[in-house]
């Protein structure tokens, strides 16, 4: 039985840690200036991993070094070297937190990944986890997203344009002659993708699952026989564990070409066991509803982007990014950085297809355009659905939008050419820069 | 195509519901002093049921009435009736909003009840999920706690005081012969239960399920013969979904008498689908780790109270209420807040039976006695395995402590029979209302 000894010892600052064989999460955590962010950090490293508040005998020496976490990095912002610049007594210092996890501890289990990196510490008043990095044999145990954006382009046959997605609104409360009637619409009208909402319950009574699915898919067809084109139709089955696999069956059977679920709601571990089914042959779209629980809060909890990385990871083929506009007011740098999250390199785990949604409109298109380029879905449920022409009017809208943002013209002068467009425009306006500096005092 | 009337109409302060129908949800939200309270509280009505940000044909008069929320309190803390008392123009005010949702809207869905209710509405900066009120309706639909707090007791034979849990420490890194005899000395010293760390993974190569329940069932019933009494054995199997309903079946397969899950990571759906699951015909722990992402933010995200009363209707027998001592901080008020919500009357559900840990010693006991009565299992990981003379003397303290606490007698009284009891005060000393009063300013 060892003593065990100082915790600087084996946890702080380690280096030389074999890069395959930790992940690395980065928090950020404050403190009040009299704190030891050393033995803070340590403490948090250890705790989350093999240890407890007092010594016990058993977590010896070897114990700690195969299976404890270790401090890799801490980054005071701003870096205080000198007494003299510290902040007064009341003073808060905030730090930026590097802790290497020896991914044997919970392997490919992502509900354990979240317990030892975000469990018990997610009750510190003033710590939130920022990112993970993986490495490469930690992520070759996840298949990814099936289909991903080129997969997706290619079932469609759509390439070098955003797609246009439309949510079908209202969100509940119609038979499934409506929300077919408006799919129809919408998809005829130049609509990639229909959605449910997020608040459409599978086995509500006045819309159940089977009769949805098959009345919408009868929709889709004849719209697409219109437009010559395909149409996307991501179903709603979220639902308990149980009932899920379920419900993506008669799902699938009914005819269902992809499904779609509350990813937050229903939990990580739950998306991969979908995503990661053979039997699933459709794409996967991640609602991101209830996610704000664990990221609205800038001092607790788990950054956005950072569940984005975990999404893509579980395999979700499509992920709700929302709009940085008027209804949620998201901060640019964070939708940018769920965007690259979603779609820039990771191994060999595919792009996730960023769904753009939340307020989209056709005037928000050359502005969302400008930001992220083409490869972004543009959802539309309320411009679309509440077109002073109607649904296929609203989509036909928010098409030459897209298409003349893509040519580079200007909306005003393909407005000229489009009826739709135009009354959207007078209805809605355009948004631009200057609606998000209204919000948000922004440099460029 | 009914033109779509003011908001005000339908969904602001209706009265005569029917209760039976609608579940009822309380936020916290805090809003500038130029805000329409009335209008916001409408407008996350309609959001998280039926409507979207612009008026929609479909949304007619007939739907709202049968599937919108309505808001059915507004109430301004403190409350402002004179423009001559609000505050300054940069002013806040802070609101408590409760609004019906018609539940046939998710039926009895939890992850679509989550999204309901704290959907897209979670990413509003200053808004927290306080309560749900449930009617008998909505809660029939559910089979709460198999056990509870009374079918714990009888299976174990132990009635009229605390128990005593025992995570093992260290959380991770040993082989099964390890923490068997851990288990075995704890058990053997007076512990009614043993759990696994929330940090143990259940297939983790150095300690394997099947391998683990086999050696520590083992372990506890040498123990049992000696202290002439049972032992529970909540072994953690945490994982995704899929995966989740396999480790419940090798852990009974191979002996386990009780199964452990980080029910914040999994999610309140896949929690569920182990209780209710016919074949799963042992107690069932939920673990809160990971909870804090939600939770602890004054500002967003879902109240833990709230949690613990979800869990209970999920079907936790047991569950982690973090005792309100130094090394999480928590307020005396919210703990005792998530112990009602526990056991208190709730229909037909079971009283979960609520394990208060983190950083619980000896000397503590006393001080939970007197806040909560013998109800509750007191839950030592380190003050057991930590203790100067091993974990079976760890254990006895403990019991030691919890015996002379139901008896009445003064601890340091009952040290002088109890060397064990004597060791642990000297070590980790009494806990009391001081302690906590030293980190907070309270009244009593």
């Amino acid at each position: 039985m060892a003593e065990v000894s100082s915790p600087y010892e084996l946890c702080t600052l380690a280096e030389g840690l074999d890069p395959e064989e930790h992940v690395i999460v980065t928090y950020w955590v404050q403190a009040s200036t009299q704190t030891d962010m050393l033995a803070k950090a340590v403490a948090l490293a250890v705790e989350q991993s093999s240890g407890t508040w007092t010594d016990v005998p058993y977590e010896t020496e070897e114990l700690k070094t195969g299976y404890a976490a270790k401090v890799v990095g801490i980054y005071g912002a701003p870096d205080h070297e000198l007494i003299a610049t510290l902040p007064t007594d009341d003073g808060q210092r905030d730090y930026i937190l590097r802790v290497a996890f020896p991914w044997h501890n919970f392997g490919d289990n992502l509900p354990m990944m979240l317990s030892s990196v975000i469990g018990n510490v997610s009750s510190m008043p003033y710590l939130k986890v920022l990112d993970i990095d993986f490495p490469r044999a930690f992520a070759e145990r996840f298949q990814g997203p099936k289909f991903g954006i080129a997969g997706i382009r290619e079932y469609l046959g759509v390439f070098g344009r955003p797609l246009l997605n439309s949510m079908i609104k209202p969100c509940t409360g119609f038979p499934p002659e409506v929300g077919a009637e408006l799919l129809y619409q919408a998809a005829a009208g130049g609509a990639d993708w229909i959605k449910d909402d997020e608040l459409l319950a599978p086995d509500i009574a006045i819309c159940p699952l089977d009769e949805r699915v098959r009345q919408y898919m009868k929709a889709a067809s004849r719209a697409d026989k219109e437009k010559s084109g395909k149409t996307l139709y991501t179903v709603n089955i979220t639902a308990a564990p149980g009932k899920l696999k379920e419900n993506a069956r008669r799902a699938l059977d009914a005819g269902a070409n992809a499904l779609m679920v509350n990813v937050a709601a229903i939990g990580l571990g739950a998306l991969r066991d979908l995503a990661e089914a053979p039997n699933i042959t459709v794409p996967l779209m991640a609602h991101t509803c209830f996610q704000g629980t664990m990221s609205s809060s800038p001092h607790s909890g788990v950054a956005s982007a950072l569940a984005a990385k975990l999404a893509r990871l579980a395999g979700a083929d499509l992920y709700l990014n929302v709009a940085p506009s008027a209804k949620f007011n998201a901060l640019r740098e964070k939708f940018l950085q769920i965007h690259h999250a979603l779609i820039r390199p990771f191994y060999h785990l595919k792009p996730t297809f960023p769904l753009v949604g939340g307020g989209v409109h056709p005037g928000m298109v050359p502005y969302l355009i400008e930001l992220v380029g083409t490869d972004f879905v543009a959802g539309a449920g309320g411009a679309v659905h509440g077109h002073p022409q109607g649904s296929r009017a609203g989509a036909k809208a928010m098409r030459d939008a897209i298409d003349a943002a893509c040519r580079g013209e200007d909306l005003f002068e393909a407005a000229k050419k489009s009826e739709e467009l135009q009354m959207a425009l007078d209805k809605w306006g355009i948004y631009s820069e200057t609606d998000f500096a209204r919000l948000y005092t922004i440099d460029s």
